[in-house]
């Protein structure tokens, strides 16, 4: 089975197209992959992630197909794949993983050892992890598919909800990875940095924890109009007024039990100077507002070099270190060499 | 009970002198402290944190009495104690609590909310830390004494015993739960750098928890030769040797499960630069020498400010942050304000 | 201060009378007990427990006074309380503790070992747990009030909602500590055996917990009408149906993740045997509905002298084992002697 | 490649024969299995749980080849392989799992939902656990090999050390899980009953763990000898000395933080009625002499419905529950229908 394919191609610093490309074989090099699947792909999202190298901020090279947030169909099955048949609607998490080495054993799947020779960890269409095709594609291919692959029990039942599934591959995952690991639990409050895609998936994560109050802050006032409308409280971060007096009308306290940043290195400062990029400014925040005991996670890359200083508040900062920067807490984490 | 007292105090950078001071009381300023007793100090120790606030690089204000490794002997008990007797010998834990607190019940004595104004968190003889009298002295006030108390439970093998019990105050369980919280167990192979009290107490402590090999680092050959006595192998900084290529002769491999890093701020570069101090130094080796999926711990104080680029390795940072600051993993932490 | 007092008053089986009793004292025996407090009981609760002693299935003594589900407002302070004042309304935990001991620093505070002379762990108002006074009264004393007791923020608001609060004494942390040892979290399928108080809180727990499906059996229409209000699927087992039958059409599967048994010895056999007393049933039914890996909590007494066969599916219980007797997973656990 | 082969055969209550059977394929029923491989077995250990077989006192059918601790040598690969070669020296873990469940991902590998039809979990040669050929054999077929076989990294080392290594299919993680899962580390006070292979491996992991004293009781006096060999204490349960009274001049305390049970349901009574089999005699005494908030696990098969009253004493058991036996908590578990 061949065909024609096209994917979204980065094309070098702001410029992207969409190309012709190979359609896609049950093959790692020369070696034949039977534990893959080929995908006819039904939806795929921009993250963030994939603006930092359209953007030119990393060193993602010019012909990368892009896309690592990929729900598809199968279409066609290696032999070794047992548990997965053509035709079944399939969610691919944006990690790609053995699940045959120490790390997948030990539920360390974003730093698997067997799928990037560069370095423990690898990703889809992304810069430094591995090399792999992309899936804002026509049709991806995805290796280890028993061990990558989460099947939907219903066919039918989940193309209904095809866009909300949608967000299983990396967005969803991501936020609520966020709130889990920030020690997020019943009668938490929360502060989430960031009212975007991944943020606002935080934001309904913490409800879903069991938060007894969610607070997120952003610039953007149809962002946060969004998170009232499930609920949350809001920080309109164009404001001046410190942050701790914004939280203690809301919360009767100055301080949150748990903060999530989910900006990432593309930071401004809030108050009147906020169209100024400055990345350390929500790592500050977030320490800033956390109690003591609390926890802070980054889920998004944070410049170590370019940070302020810190503030004066003592925390818990959980981050896995890549390449010159500290963040990142995806799920599991994406260690990637950003210059 | 009133009588004489004498205790080392700070005056001021390179400065310190044995004063007369006064007898402690069982009093919290003009409140009675019938939680505390008085204890007759049997032994304490000088802390590699006494010696930072010495060398004048704190803001420690002047007349502060020093000391916060406290053995001792109970000679008065408040009217609340209800567990401890006159005559007890205890070893008494460096930070400060409560024990009713919301942090306390949580098991983070290092940030108990009642024991400091300007914080949470406290400990003796500290700048930045309540301001309680430290135990450098012949008698000093313990507060919240039975839960802050360990009782050693017979007299006269713990008096033969003493200057191996006096290290529970700070040395040994820092060091422990350097490795504790670094991941460190049965099979582990571990990296300690520093082979200074706590860089040995954490050497043993790897040992205790089951490490199958353990690494200390260090330029001193003296401190080497003693962490070779009790079973562990040796880098020596001074050679310019990159420390993976040491590793390998070792242990097959160029990397270690797990990094405590017991230097602190005050470190230098290894090899022949080896005289110039270089605070991040001790951090970017530990996260070169890490595996992926392995845990870094910070004992000591480390400023994020002058840190040099972080190298380009995957890792996990487990750290408090404090004013300015990233690092410190003791039991549980000191969040200080150094500048 | 000293004036009258009544109480609930266990007379033998099946007899309980409200009595006068004696005024609270700040002592424990001849010893003055400034750690505690007198507390005006607001509200109280009866427990499942109380009835097991009031049916005479107990050893407990005529004369108890009865009661450990206390909310109340602090009307004298013993010298030694520090951080809470006259006026105060607090919440008792049903599980008395000194805060000081080795399992009190351990969080476990329902196997305190200074608080009983017989065993580790005491109550108020019961047999064989210390031979505390109960809260089913006018007044109580409360000691190491810093440690034991909850204060509610605001006067005005919790005298509002007090009818709610009443059940954070015991009730609803039974029921959510069921949930949350059984696993139950994000996307959990739960089953609750048992609609009494605490099976409802161990349902509105699982909900808060962010368990996908709630379901709840008891042979009670009203309890089941009452579990359907707020969101919980319901099994009325007064049928003969089995139960994995039940679960398919609810579930689309025949097992659930987690179950809770919050019906205890007094049990009955479901189906049209269900006026039977058969301890062993709800046991046997949790293991033969829960899938393996999944958990299974007993929040009850459950004899294990009369249970029948087990059923062939495995399974984990988490249980403490109590002087002949499997079960009890309270808040953390009331090791009983029941015969 | 086909040749002999010969094994271990269940002929019966009470007979064993070692006969010609088939040479393993590369096949599960009329399905390829490339990504098995087939070893030549170079050790194998006869369990304790082969002996409930052989004693006639399980359902195991005739015909059952035995074996389920399995050291060897791969001689063929199927073509799925992907990270091991023929001539690979490997151990093999007696659970047998697809690495690609849900349980397997969440490490629970004892109950694989992919390798036996009837129920989770699956072994070699064993009675109920899939109807997997045993490796009591010449040769042995390993499916999933890539997750399941552990690679010993040096061929020649390795054969040096074979009759250590033998120990790591079964009899070592069973007795390390054991200390590990009744939470044995750094301090702890350790009861081991039983000093047969699955004990003393128990007893020294309990010393790798960090255990302060390690007590091993038995009634045989060979078997205590070796435990005192590598630094345990004894207890010779051919005494009628309560245990609580034999601990005391050992510890200075009648109890012991954490006890494992390595004998299982064939146990006997201690004392001079010793050699009668008496199923709870076991768990009782483990529940007897464990401290308050202390933990109990049983490794091997216990009979409920045999068992004894319990003792008045709280303790906490965790056990899978299988099949009508509470028990059994080896690496992770072995769920087995005995009667």
């Amino acid at each position: 089975m061949s065909q024609g394919n096209r994917g979204v191609v980065y094309k070098g610093p702001g410029k992207v197209a969409v190309e012709s490309i190979p359609f896609p074989e049950l093959s790692l090099g020369k070696r034949k992959c039977e534990h893959g699947v080929i995908l006819k792909v039904i939806t795929t999202n921009i993250c963030g992630s994939d603006q930092h190298m359209v953007r030119g901020r990393t060193t993602a090279p010019e012909g990368l197909v892009l896309g690592h947030e990929i729900t598809g169909e199968v279409i066609e099955c290696g032999r070794d794949v047992e548990f997965l048949s053509v035709g079944d609607i399939v969610s691919v998490p944006f990690n790609i993983a053995c699940g045959r080495c120490r790390n997948c054993k030990e539920g360390q799947t974003g730093i698997c050892l067997n799928v990037n020779p560069a370095r423990p960890g690898a990703a889809y269409g992304y810069v430094d992890m591995g090399g792999w095709v992309g899936g804002q594609t026509e049709y991806v291919m995805v290796p280890y598919a028993d061990f990558n692959l989460l099947k939907f029990p219903d066919r039918e039942q989940s193309m209904e909800k095809i866009g909300d599934l949608t967000l299983l591959s990396d967005i969803f995952p991501t936020g609520f990875h966020g709130c889990y690991t920030a020690g997020v639990g019943p009668g938490s409050t929360v502060y989430i940095a960031g009212a975007g895609p991944v943020g606002l998936a935080a934001a309904v994560s913490a409800q879903l924890l069991g938060a007894a109050c969610v607070i997120v802050g952003d610039m953007n006032p149809e962002r946060l109009e969004q998170a009232r409308k499930f609920g949350c409280e809001t920080l309109d971060l164009r404001q001046d007024t410190p942050m701790a007096d914004m939280l203690e009308p809301i919360l009767g306290e100055r301080e949150v039990d748990s903060a999530v940043d989910a900006v990432g290195f593309e930071a401004r400062c809030h108050g009147h100077n906020h169209a100024h990029e400055q990345p350390a400014t929500v790592l500050n925040a977030c320490m800033d507002i956390t109690r003591a005991g609390g926890r802070l996670v980054f889920l998004a890359f944070t410049s170590l070099k370019t940070r302020a200083p810190l503030p004066a508040k003592p925390g818990w900062v959980t981050c896995p270190c890549a390449s010159g920067w500290v963040g990142l807490s995806r799920t599991p984490s994406i260690p990637v060499n950003v210059q």
